[in-house]
């Protein structure tokens, strides 16, 4: 039995719903860290081998002296500006829905959206997200990056799971319905 | 031992943390309808004794025909046009910080913030909410009237428990940190 492979939106929010500080700062994600605690997130990244990421997410990344993570992954750089492929590395400028249905078409394990929120709303605007992983920090920032802009179509969940931990953060698990 | 009340905001949303349709609809509530399941409302309400509600969600109940519940208790409607106050119902014009500060002095059971939007964010802009009881419902509407406006301050929360139902809804309990 194959089942088809699913697009995966697993990212961090403040209650208020923002990804990040208007300075698209992540200092509140410190409010939960815990030694030994990575919220199943390795579990998470061993069911995906593909990621989708928008080029500013990818590029903060590398400004941070860092190698973006996941190049062991098939990885697909959402960008307007072409550059070169470089091993399994793409950068894709080309429709998002395209490139959903092409993986789609082909065999694999699930497909993880790294976000940052330019590239979760055009996923969610064009309904190409299948499950959710949303991880409420305990915070109310006030200001900042939302998760979800307006203007997307109504779509039902399944609430899969939902775990709560030591440090406050809870973590909400949907299907689309 | 005396505890000061608290003013608790207890209210439901979206996942994309809408808690109406742009029109002001409520339909979405109704995908979490339950036979006998009120999702502790009833224990909740009767932990407080004073509510707080905005003069549009007020008129939106009287114009479904409906009398305003927690008649049984002190009701402060918020508005910007004087009415007269009838029996425990007092049409408030004044200022929000001084409401809340007048009945913190006074000894009582907690105070229930019951919306709408436009209440609910001038408390957040003026951090005057202690505790939160959110409840998810399980859909993204895509479109609607936020829960939380930009411009509020910072809160850090303490997340107190949650509890995921049957129909999916999750209810988030925290208090302000």
């Amino acid at each position: 039995m194959s089942t088809q492979r699913k697009v995966i939106l697993y990212i961090a929010m403040s209650l208020d719903g923002y990804i990040a500080t208007p300075d698209n700062g992540l200092e509140f994600l410190s409010l939960v860290e815990e030694k030994d605690q990575d919220y199943s997130y390795k579990d998470f990244v061993n069911t995906v081998d593909t990621v989708i990421v928008g080029r500013k997410s990818y590029d903060k990344v590398l400004s941070m002296g860092l190698e973006y993570p996941h190049t062991d992954k098939d990885l697909y750089i959402i960008t307007r500006t072409p550059r070169p492929t470089v091993g399994s590395t793409t950068f894709y400028t080309g429709d998002l829905k395209e490139l959903v249905s092409d993986l789609k078409r082909n065999v694999g394990k699930d497909i993880y959206v790294d976000g940052g929120a330019e590239i979760a709303n055009e996923m969610l605007s064009e309904n190409l997200i299948d499950e959710f992983y949303i991880s409420v920090i305990p915070i109310l920032l006030g200001n900042g990056i939302s998760l979800f802009n307006n203007s997307r179509p109504q779509v039902r969940l399944k609430l899969i799971s939902t775990k709560s931990y030591n440090k406050g953060l809870v973590q909400l698990h949907y299907l689309k319905a």
